[in-house]
């Protein structure tokens, strides 16, 4: 197995999560290698190791990574890429780079959704459209606000792969003071828990932003889970406890968290502005909104039972009344 | 079944939960009984309509009510009897009275804890003391702040017992234009979720008393569920999902809410301050605390696997450090 800092990494992506990535990994390995797409963020960050636009908390030492706005160059330089663009500009970002370069590379994906071009988890998409082996992809996923790995705030991580060295390389380069790593070999029931909960952190925000309270989402989340548990099992039936924190603790600091943005999103739907007004007044993509459409049209042939997931797709997709689509649902939870 | 209003039902105690839960019943029936112990919260309901020291944003129609202090009164007026008194203190509420005068009646329990001076739950209290025939007890919990009940709040309750009529006859008392019952015959799952939750909110507390953040929290909440499902299949093994509200539900809404009394208790115990100075400034009981020691207690003959209980019993009972204690719990949580 090799030694951490003989580890070549390339990070793609410059937004929160990616910064706080960079963070982590820069404790055990330099130099790390640094996709950023945006000149401007590539220089301020090279300059004084903060990423001022997305996670302007989290301290880089500069003399730590290797920034570049060539996305090439840095895939061609490492050996494992960790992937961390949102989803909606994954296939923008890597849809024109030669097949090839990934194609031996291992790829760990730490994105929490799905890829809307191709409406397939990011596993999926390494496989098809790259080429790249089953045996090569990690995903790297657990209940991990950005804001609080910048603050070095106590994180339980989940490194999945169906590779046993692969998932004990990555469990090891992303564990540190603060960040506790586990292990599992769940890569597809762990990208689709990452994925639905933020559909229903966007439904609690729905909730919450039409007045209900902490008595009706406690319920309400408790019934996520089971969704969550049903919808999973339907995709891909293996024998998994729900229960721990790379599935249920991911969903829960997702839909009670105020870093949430997903949540967020959904507190101003609940209050009445429009997706596009939304979109434009955060600044930034809730992953869940994608999710949603995905996740609904996947299930046209799975035919799970996942009726908290379609009420959220009425409001966000059909133009539903908020406050009517979701009392309907509240008929159904128990 | 005898319809709502032919129902004579009598609530004992004067808290924040018993209050609520007059306000819930006079909704669909009236008078309903009430016994409070203290005369002059008895004489400020009956004049105002409001029980200012417990919980005083809820409206209480004096018409609706017919408030006494004689405890044995109020029972033997009535067929069913709604038990609301903190654990503490329940046997010292029943322990004066006949034990022929509960023996045929229906006994609802809306309590959320272990009598202390008997380390059992509360349905098997009255089996023991009193005789009462385990058809004629019921459970009403699920996660249900008094506060959120006060101001009109969508909540799900779950009304279990064994006996079916009883089961639904509750359901039906409980149900109005903001509380949507469920039934379940799990009386003991039931009562020993709502014993576990408030241990673990008090750990919750602890942990965020300590500055730990949301991240781990998410991770330690999930563990909670999972430690619950193991101690509640050991002590009552049958077939049943933890996902629903009744379980899941009311361990989010003990550890996350701002309401609960467990988590604030935990909060300060977690900022330094001793258990004696932490009572005394609440000027209530967090019923976590007692239900810490007998979960211990029962415990050491099942022997389920409950680090998260053992760690708070460290603390609250053996003065054990809380940052170590809870710092050694994380290298077994996942």
């Amino acid at each position: 197995m090799p030694r951490n800092n003989e580890l070549k990494i390339g990070v793609l992506g410059s937004g929160s999560w990616a910064t706080a990535i960079v963070k982590i990994l820069t404790t055990n390995i330099h130099p790390v290698y640094w996709w950023i797409r945006e000149e401007d963020i590539a220089e301020s960050v090279a300059r004084t190791g903060y990423n001022t636009r997305y996670l302007s908390t989290a301290k880089i030492d500069p003399k730590k990574v290797k920034i570049s706005t060539d996305i090439k160059k840095v895939i061609n330089k490492c050996d494992y890429i960790i992937l961390v663009v949102p989803a909606a500009f994954i296939d923008k970002s890597l849809g024109n780079i030669p097949k090839a370069l990934l194609k031996d590379k291992k790829v760990i994906s730490a994105v929490k959704g799905i890829v809307p071009e191709k409406m397939v988890i990011v596993a999926d998409y390494l496989i098809r459209e790259f080429g790249v082996d089953a045996n090569n992809i990690g995903i790297i996923s657990g209940p991990s606000h950005a804001e609080e790995i910048a603050a070095e705030k106590l994180t339980y991580l989940t490194s999945s792969s169906q590779n046993k060295e692969l998932v004990s390389v990555v469990a090891d380069m992303f564990s540190c003071n603060y960040v506790i790593t586990h292990t599992s070999d769940d890569i597809f029931g762990t990208e689709y828990a990452a994925v639905l909960k933020n559909i229903y952190a966007i439904g609690a925000g729905i909730y919450k932003g039409l007045g209900y309270g902490d008595n009706f989402l406690a319920a309400y989340i408790a019934n996520c889970a089971k969704e969550m548990k049903c919808f999973i099992n339907a995709v891909h039936p293996i024998d998994r406890t729900l229960y721990d924190s790379v599935y249920l603790g991911d969903l829960l600091v997702t839909a009670y968290s105020q870093y949430s943005r997903n949540r967020t999103f959904g507190n101003m739907i609940g209050q009445g502005y429009s997706v596009a007004t939304v979109q434009l007044e955060m600044n930034m993509i809730a992953e869940g909104y994608y999710a949603t459409r995905c996740i609904h049209e996947i299930n046209k042939t799975l035919q799970a039972n996942i009726p908290i997931v379609e009420a959220v797709y009425n409001i966000l997709y059909q133009g539903r009344p908020q406050a009517l689509e979701l009392r309907k649902l509240c008929e159904v939870l128990v």
